[in-house]
């Protein structure tokens, strides 16, 4: 945790508020904390700045937020689709993505994502906003990504996909004789990463349709983790 | 399991063997495979073809290897110093470094790296030879990486990082206010990574003074496996 995560409606008008849950628990397990110590914090969807430990016991934390002034890293210029993982790389792609900057993430079924994948406690509301907290505190961030579900690939790509990814550019990461994946982008870019086996050609070609154009990252087939950062990383 | 990895030492003279370890169950847990299947193989540090599956049951697959011509992709021209990670972020981040195609790695004792993490049992060689292998697997390449241990940062830093980062551009990947990490490059490369909690400033002078450049990846904090997948696409 590098940095402490606060929801506005958590925080008293003083800016304070006492932490007994898993904030707490690092911070006692953690951080080496006594009245008086300050560690870096930040609202969720606001500013960062410091939080003054009032108080600090086995059982709570009191803390005092102050000197919110500082905004949070740039978000990266982008919306990516994602075919849904496997449930323990959904986990792990969220928190990278996450600390890596994207704040609009499509979760999609596409032909090779197994259909129980959607059934798992991991999409449960609760659990991504998990992971994705992990995420911010990780990268000192505060905003939080917005995570859409969309169970439906055609509907999708057909009728939302054209406004979602209206004035961006559309790109596809697949393997193939494709360019290679651009570098070092300053402007807006709608990626779409396929599931463990890939997009299906039928996916290749509506999305195409859509003017996305595919791009490849090289001989070497990547866990869908891996390819998460490693595009985003190569990108921007 | 992308690639099948067989030893050239399982095989007898006719390229045949008899599978009823790890491989055997997800070819049959995994695969659907019959007498007469073929499948992606390839011999560790030789080259990729085909197994022909000759016979297949519940308790064995026997195979027979075919058109091993094909070589496998080429390594990342790089040797990989990295602070020794936690147990579970080294068990992961062997697998990344693995697909990207990294073939020299130092696992290296730095200031903020905790002395236990030395007796981890993720550091047993038979555990380390795992997590290459299936990034092997994941990536269909054969060619095992050599991994080095280094349990004292200054000797190994003064005594032997002359002579192993020789003749290649010297990086050290450090937040602040550096020049940002170059990108898409084609000349071999000496990268040192920190632990989580980075480098400590001697640490950095030291690496300095053998000709290691700092550069950073922008204001966003990244946990060490995100951070090695990062650098390596942003590198190459």
């Amino acid at each position: 945790m590098n940095l402490l995560l606060l929801a506005a409606s958590e925080l008293n008008d003083q800016g304070q508020v006492t932490l007994t849950d898993r904030r707490h628990q690092h911070l006692r397990d953690v951080h080496q904390l006594r009245a008086g110590s300050r560690l870096q914090a930040g609202v969720l969807n606001g500013y960062c700045g410091e939080a003054l430990v009032l108080e600090h016991s086995a059982d709570f934390t009191r803390i005092e937020l102050q000197a919110l002034d500082t905004p949070p890293p740039a978000p990266l210029p982008m919306t990516l689709l994602l075919a849904l993982p496997r449930p323990r790389m959904l986990a792990r792609s969220l928190e990278h993505l996450t600390t890596l900057g994207v704040k609009k993430l499509v979760l999609m079924q596409t032909a090779r994502v197994e259909k129980s994948y959607w059934q798992s406690p991991e999409l449960k509301p609760e659990k991504i906003h998990q992971h994705l907290l992990l995420g911010l505190e990780q990268a000192k961030d505060t905003l939080l990504p917005e995570v859409i579900f969309q169970p439906r690939f055609k509907p999708f790509v057909e009728d939302q996909l054209p406004e979602l990814s209206h004035n961006s550019l559309k790109l596809l990461a697949h393997p193939g004789d494709y360019p290679f994946c651009p570098r070092g982008l300053s402007e807006q870019v709608t990626l779409a990463i396929g599931p463990e086996g890939g997009f299906v050609d039928f996916e290749v070609d509506l999305l195409q349709q859509q003017g996305f154009q595919p791009v490849q990252l090289g001989e070497r087939i990547l866990r869908v983790e891996t390819a998460v950062t490693a595009l985003l990383a190569r990108l921007f």
